[in-house]
């Protein structure tokens, strides 16, 4: 079981967690759980670390701000035991969660689970700090800000859980987003893949990370609201979101829709040079630039060559990195050979996403022709084996999801 | 070096302590520090522990408030490092410091010391959380309140430092509380002894615990301000008051004055039995259940046996144990036999410490004659080998400090 921030911000909350926790003792389980600092903790962490350093030394910033994670653990461990069970706290250097030294940013490469699995079958709820382990040199590393889903799936790994149940502040996946539309449908079961394409285009319910190790490991993660009433049933009669591998899948879910779930991205901006030579190698003077800056280019377009042998070239970027994109491509106007760079961060990404277009033909031809019917005018296409994303007018996001959520046949009755 | 709390109270304040670091470093010294959590930081961490389970684990209790001295160590690493020093922070289970597994009032067995040498040898300056260690499971350990002053004796104990300068919010150790006494003089140097015997009735510049750990492995406290200007001359040559042996004391101060220090301590009831049976193992009947009640007894006065056989034991017990004394002695009034149990909280120990006093007769008769001179009653005497104390009525602890600061020749010019 994995909770947030939301959920242990304060005594009273972490109360409610941990009668959570223990109803799914009751039920019968043995049980893990990984925990975030309070909600606002990290946060005042990190600002003092700033203060101290702007440049900081990533090695001493996750001294700092480990310790969120491990207050948590220990007032949730004081919480069961004033419940009656027994319960105790496994800090991230005393399992060990063995990660590489990627001070601030570090991966998980192993965790011994013969402690954790030892206590856990002496009826002890073990508690574990998320977002912290240790380094091979034995300092304190973090996972990056939100690892402790990360945390929570190795950890499921490691001990080989039926279940990685996350609590989150929404109680599950949805078809889009239901504060754009209402007809939004809460989705029994997800794939790996689709919540990987769903997370990398905006829908922020998981950590990317997390979902990736979940697909690796096969760990079967369920998304739960952490808001449910503590003396409801245990989890395991709650619906949430399971997500699952292809296989499961077919088991469960015969009558799928072929399209799982729609997100919107707002995050992209649109850069286009005009009147690059059309001859090998020009692409990769401007592309190489920007891998070597670490942004990452998305759709990318080059408009057929037309005459003098010169051709348009329009990509996205993360709206975040288009000044540095400007910059780079400007010191090397001449290298690259362009005549003007036209930038637009007045864009959105729409994706729909579902491994049924594997075998269904026709998806991207019902997206465009949906679009179209409404007047939206699509700048860019980019697609993958369960995905088609389509670059639009940002002010037309909220209409587009609405149309194609219909035009998907996903409303809800 | 070590600070408290008050002086690593937020980031403007970790930067003055890194100027006071800095510059010991610049005078040539290698520099171990150990730091305190934040002023406020315990109390809010003990707060979450308490409101989570009143009867708290202490083993998860030491999870949750060893955290604030690992935050206050990694952003004074990263201060240091931001004005150009080599630093790093070296947390309780990584030196580590070995302790007993008595968890929130455990006492240190043994640091190791190699890595820090060899960290310090390489020009880097060891930054290291008070109050924590590692118990012989591999958990989480704390000191008791106040344990960053026996952190920081010790850490100088494992690398032979040359000195162990505590900074506080005063700026040495005064012959008497300056706030009563406004003639009182610091003290250049003070022994171990008197320093334990000063801290024993009430004046709390350090933790005694740190002080009976210095006098045992020999090392040279020196108590400072640490509101000095950090831009002053490193601290060798800011006069606080050393902490030393009496040998190295007579090598330093002939011209010392018998009595070193007066102390108050309006932290002592009176109880009074009377009539009690004067026969062998009365006593017994008294102080042993109290004892076992875990009540420090302190002076005690028997009454010279009147008609009868029959006497009036009178003792001091602290003050916040005098409910639990009275119901102890009341429950067992029938077998120790006595007549009436009169208390008394309105009275304070006054003690003149120093050891000149081994040398010196009449130290005893000179306090009796100055407060006598004054209509001071005495109620109640107790000596050691360095001190005198009597107990007095609790309006009259100002005059008599006064009188006695006079009377004891140690008022400053």
């Amino acid at each position: 079981m994995k909770f947030g921030g939301t959920s242990m911000a304060g005594t009273e909350r972490i109360r409610r967690v941990a009668g959570i926790v223990k109803r799914q003792q009751e039920a019968g389980h043995e049980v893990a759980v990984v925990v975030s600092a309070m909600a606002g903790e990290t946060d005042r962490l990190v600002t003092f670390c700033r203060e101290a350093n702007a440049l900081y030394d990533p090695a001493e910033y996750d001294v700092v701000v480990a310790a969120g994670e491990q207050i948590t653990s220990g007032l949730l461990a004081l919480t069961l035991q004033a419940m009656g069970c027994k319960a105790r706290s496994w800090l991230g250097w005393q399992l060990p969660v063995r990660t590489d030294d990627a001070y601030a940013k570090a991966r998980i490469e192993d965790i011994d689970s013969g402690a954790l699995l030892a206590s856990m079958a002496a009826g002890e709820i073990a508690v574990i700090p998320g977002f912290q382990g240790l380094s091979p040199d034995g300092r304190v590393t973090t996972l990056g800000r939100g690892g402790s889903d990360t945390s929570a799936v190795a950890v499921a790994a490691a001990i080989g859980a039926d279940r990685c149940d996350i609590y989150t502040d929404v109680d599950g996946v949805y078809t889009t987003d239901p504060r754009i539309v209402a007809k939004a449908r809460k989705l029994k079961n997800v794939t790996y893949e689709e919540m990987l394409e769903l997370a990398s285009v905006g829908s922020k319910v998981l950590q990317t990370r997390s979902v990736s190790l979940a697909m690796k490991e096969k760990v079967r993660v369920q998304v739960l609201s952490s808001f449910i009433d503590e003396t409801a049933p245990a989890a395991d009669t709650i619906p949430g979101t399971m997500i699952v591998s292809d296989e499961e899948l077919e088991g469960l879910d015969m009558e799928r829709q072929v399209i799982t779930g729609i997100a919107a991205d707002k995050n992209e901006a649109k850069v286009t040079l005009t009147r690059v030579a059309d001859r090998p190698g020009a692409v990769a003077t401007i592309f190489g630039p920007l891998a070597e800056a670490n942004i990452n280019v998305d759709m990318i377009i080059q408009n057929i060559a037309k005459d003098k042998g010169e051709t348009d070239v329009t990509f996205t970027v993360p709206a975040a990195d288009l000044l540095r994109t400007q910059a780079l491509l400007e010191e090397r106007k001449e290298a690259i050979g362009y005549y003007r760079l036209i930038s637009d961060d007045k864009v959105a990404k729409i994706s729909v996403v579902g491994v049924g277009m594997r075998s269904h033909a026709g998806v991207a031809a019902t997206m465009f022709k949906a679009l179209a019917e409404r007047g939206i005018n699509i700048q860019a296409i980019s697609t993958s084996e369960i995905k088609v994303s389509v670059l639009i007018d940002a002010d037309e996001v909220e209409l587009a999801v609405r149309v194609l959520h219909t035009a998907y046949g996903l409303d809800a009755e």
